[in-house]
């Protein structure tokens, strides 16, 4: 059990770590590449089912090698999995292994930084340049069996924390004060207290508690709702504010058990709130149950959105979609290892949909004076439409 | 107070804005470029006092653009906070004010992606591109008056919470539940339950909890202890252990309570503990009280690893320093915004000490069956020597 540290040689694992490969590769063929070289956390972790320190090779001839840079973190084999001080001895390394140098190499140019991606572009001179990070966002767009069977798992475990939601609750708490209460049981539900996002514009803590107009504060990074948060530092979120009577409270945490995540947002209430605000919600219910059954195998994902739109508009409530003074352009997203995957459920995504991809769909609501409002699960198509991930009770519930 | 959503437009902090302008403008032209042009959430963050979604740019004459590209976050007024749909259009902009185009650009090759770096590249396809990564470490590495007070005031809350730990043990907890009740008291006294840090091996929960042999589990990671973690995704800190007797804790939690942080690491013990545990002990409180002495402006900063170095084989203890498996290269670096800041205390980093430089200074050991041990301070670096941020009893203390 030499590689026992990387989680995909694992005898077990080895046919999950085959099914990958066969998915990468003619995404690979596609896009014209006979290699790609992969160093971001999310990738190297997709690839080995570990995180380590190094690099993914992969090639068209499905060679698939894992250097690891800290080699006494993990023992290795000569053939597989390769220990290098600098990713400048992959060249030679490839040669011992009589692997030959890729015409065209793809890097992940989305992940990584300009510096690094340099430092690896030097180190293969004659090889032309593309962009793995497409490749692997086509590729982890649909999920395995067994990351499906995480992905449950996690939705378990995050409605089993949701489910003690409503106990945590005490009159004249802050939202902040209330978010931390439910931080406590999702860890202790076996939460990592962690995720991964893609891109520069996804910064957050452990998720995001929205109550009263603070759903109405802009913020600047790319989620469905904003909030201003207690810091300019961090400037989403709960701001610190008592929760009071009339008001919804929008609560969407990390789902992040095991690597992947389910997304799910619930609304509370403190006592009654407004029929708009409930009419609203409602709506989303609506949206997601239209949604639920056209969402299935060769549907353009804008589809979704203009059937979400024009729900809306026909109940009369786009002032209050996705926002108020400012409103997000999608109403969902994909979802694994990192909770912003493809596709992103925009009125221009002119993806298919396809069999065992997982969609975040949350079609929300601001209501002036209220709060936020509207519900979301985490799906898996199928080919009889979305299978839901998170069936957890949809139902405004009053905390008082 | 049409700006008012800039932080560091609004009156009181104007002269902290200059400051900070102050300080950039030579580090700029020492590195050749005429103009830097930022993205990156800390360094937007720095220059704004507030993170936003877009561009500073900062030229050689001291002329200071902020551009938003989500223009309804916040008011702009056309001279100094300018409304942008798309970097794209930053050249017209400036042409509009006024400002000449710069020859030599500084872009965040080490932050931001390739992609995006590329897309700001052909935005100026004239100009010839430097490091501004480089500039913004170096700028940020000494500190202002009052980065200095936010800083302390983090020292203080994060000992606050600290002060707490003790009475939250348990016995037969595991690591992660002793973890989980850190995180919700660190959480009350205003932690934001998250942190900047700088690369891409710097992913971690609310912080490190390890205890006995897990202190020996090596971690891809840049943290100076590893952890084999609770899952594969995510292998640092805590494994999810009961905690034993004769086995140490070492504490090391997020210290951000307001963007930026402090870095403090204690160690308590589960009944009585080996003596070389507690002799490795007071080899690091050692270390520490020389390093305070010693680091005043114009040292050399090897020269501290150095010092540390050999207090550590006068004590015979090499073997155990900063890891036993593995052993980490530094004993500390910069903190501040990013918790990972210059400059490295490593046996090669060159660098001068200077006033109000922040460090985190972690001598730590790890005792094979018992655990690490060792204390970290963030410090100031005065005239005089360190002044400490977290000044917290440094004894071993006992939980049971």
């Amino acid at each position: 059990m030499q590689n026992k540290e990387i989680e995909l040689l694992i005898p077990e694992l080895r046919p999950e770590a085959g099914l990958r490969l066969q998915k990468l590769l003619p995404i690979m063929q596609e896009q014209g590449l006979d290699a790609v070289l992969l160093a971001s956390s999310a990738n190297v972790f997709y690839m080995a089912g570990r995180f380590f320190r190094g690099y993914v090779y992969v090639n068209s001839d499905g060679q698939r090698i894992f250097f690891l840079i800290r080699p006494n973190c993990f023992l290795t084999d000569g053939k597989e999995v390769i220990a290098i001080r600098k990713p400048e001895l992959i060249p030679d390394a490839l040669a011992e292994l009589g692997i030959s140098m890729p015409k065209n190499l793809g890097l992940e140019l989305d992940a990584l930084s300009f510096s690094d991606i340099e430092r690896l572009k030097r180190i293969f001179p004659d090889a032309a340049i593309g962009n793995a990070s497409s490749v692997m966002r086509d590729c982890r767009m649909t999920k395995t069996p067994y990351e499906l069977r995480l992905m449950r798992e996690d939705g378990e475990h995050q409605m089993a924390a949701y489910r003690k939601i409503t106990r945590l609750y005490k009159r004249n708490m802050t939202d902040v004060e209330f978010q931390i209460e439910i931080e406590r049981v999702l860890r202790l539900e076996g939460n990592l207290g962690f995720l991964r996002t893609s891109g520069n514009l996804m910064e957050i803590n452990l998720g995001s508690v929205i109550s009263g107009d603070n759903a109405d504060s802009p913020s600047p990074y790319d989620f469905a709702m904003g909030g201003a948060g207690v810091s300019p530092a961090l400037p989403c979120g709960a701001n610190g504010e008592i929760m009071k009577p009339g008001q919804t409270v929008m609560i969407d945490m990390n789902g992040c058990f095991n690597g992947w995540q389910t997304d799910m947002t619930r609304v509370w209430t403190i006592g009654d709130v407004e029929e708009l605000a409930r009419d609203a919600h409602e709506c989303s219910r609506r949206i997601l149950r239209e949604l639920e059954k056209m969402a299935v195998p060769g549907v353009e994902v804008r589809e979704l959105f203009d059937r979400a739109n024009s729900i809306v508009e026909e109940e009369g409530l786009e002032q209050y979609f996705m926002g108020h003074r400012q409103q997000a352009a999608f109403i969902g997203h994909g979802v694994g290892i990192e909770l912003n995957e493809s596709p992103a459920i925009t009125p221009r995504c002119k993806v298919l949909l396809k069999e065992n991809m997982t969609l975040a769909i949350e079609p929300k609501f601001v209501i002036p004076g209220v709060g936020a409002v509207g519900v979301e699960n985490t799906y898996v198509v199928t080919p009889s439409g979305l299978e839901n991930l998170t069936p957890f009770p949809e139902e405004l519930t009053d905390l008082l």
